[in-house]
């Protein structure tokens, strides 16, 4: 499993991704779920992996040999994210054609989707979510964020505190927060973190942290939080029986 | 779907339940899953249904009419919860074998699982989960509650806030809160929500209450509890990058 997040706000994008892969609990392993193609003053694009780590790898292989080589059709050429979103899906569908049967004599299946965020230079900041078939949504202003992977137990935070018009540094924390209400409950989303905070207009990458193990702010983090609920609930009015 | 949640604090119990059943999206009605069994001075037993409600209704009719018959083997003669929960087990595989095969031909099965909860003079109060099967858990000090149905939106916030030290007015407002996390994000759970609050030794029900589409209590908790947790983050320290 995985957990993946992308948050659309007026001031930017919030993008998370846990990075723990495994095949059975006797069989995890540790790989970066986040990948960014920047150019400053022209573009930062953002990926977010889940499924398959073989389908990932792929297409994100993929992708960034085009982009080395600048090949026609490739991320630096994009003259929007919505192209951009459609590259994505040209190189899943590559990778599928290769792959595909094989896989699926073998009962697995190529499963590889994505979030992708970023800004491209004449366009605001956008949002996607692009499905193991290669079609995709947007984000919008009704529901500002998109996930995969194990999305539930992190969702209702998200839902509570979001909205387009949530400041940076607060939905930072919201999404770190919903990392780790998943991460008390599914073993299979683990540390570390993977956090890109994209400021609008910036059109650079100037805040990207990994929060490892151990880490004292995600800790600390945690905690206060935890504290605070408490406080919250002993604030709220007792119940009438 | 359904959600169920079943609180063991150190000052007594919290059991709540939604009222949504369901045969797809066009076919939904309005049940209670809460039943209890009080005798003032000697017992409370509430029962939390999920599953094919055929099959939680036929366990609690075998259940019910034992009772009121005051037949061998009724609620009314259990010495200790974890009897009650050999009787409810009981009930269930009687009703399976009745119903199982006629049901496993058209591909349904006997599905129905219960949490328990509740205190016999002479015991403490106990919370115990009745799986499908009749095979049961009990609650502990290191996993306090018990969850069935859709768990995975409501569970982050029980984490966060339950110990078994939690007050019962504070535990009663948090499952309320796990449950309007969980029908944000679930069509399936609905109002009204039937909510009982068992004080350690009381054995009486002194505090139950049902909330229905509208409630003016759950509707402000809601809305005070987002707009707390949007003050907890504003207090949380910012990231350095």
């Amino acid at each position: 499993m995985t957990y993946c997040v992308g948050i659309q706000l007026d001031s930017g994008l919030i993008l998370a991704s846990d990075s723990r892969t495994h095949a059975g609990v006797d069989n995890f392993a540790c790989f970066s779920k986040m990948s960014v193609f920047e150019r400053p003053g022209d573009r930062v694009i953002a990926l977010l992996s889940s499924g398959n780590l073989a389908g990932t790898q792929a297409v994100i292989g993929l992708l960034k040999q085009h982009a080395a080589r600048s090949a026609d059709g490739s991320l630096w050429q994009a003259e929007s994210m919505f192209d951009t979103a459609m590259l994505v899906s040209d190189a899943m569908r590559e990778v599928d054609r290769r792959d595909g049967q094989h896989l699926t004599e073998s009962d697995v299946g190529f499963n590889a989707s994505f979030i992708l965020g970023g800004q491209i230079v004449g366009e605001p900041p956008r949002l996607f979510r692009i499905y193991a078939e290669g079609n995709f949504i947007e984000a919008g202003q009704e529901t500002p964020y998109l996930q995969t992977g194990e999305t539930k137990y992190g969702k209702p935070i998200i839902d509570w505190v979001i909205t387009p018009a949530t400041p940076l540094n607060e939905a930072a924390k919201c999404a770190l927060v919903s990392f780790d209400s998943t991460m008390r409950s599914n073993l299979s989303v683990g540390m570390p973190i993977d956090l890109l905070c994209y400021e609008r207009d910036s059109l650079e990458v100037r805040m990207r942290r990994r929060f490892d193990v151990g880490d004292a702010y995600f800790g600390a983090l945690g905690k206060q939080w935890s504290e605070g609920t408490r406080q919250v609930f002993r604030e709220l009015p007792d119940l009438d029986w």
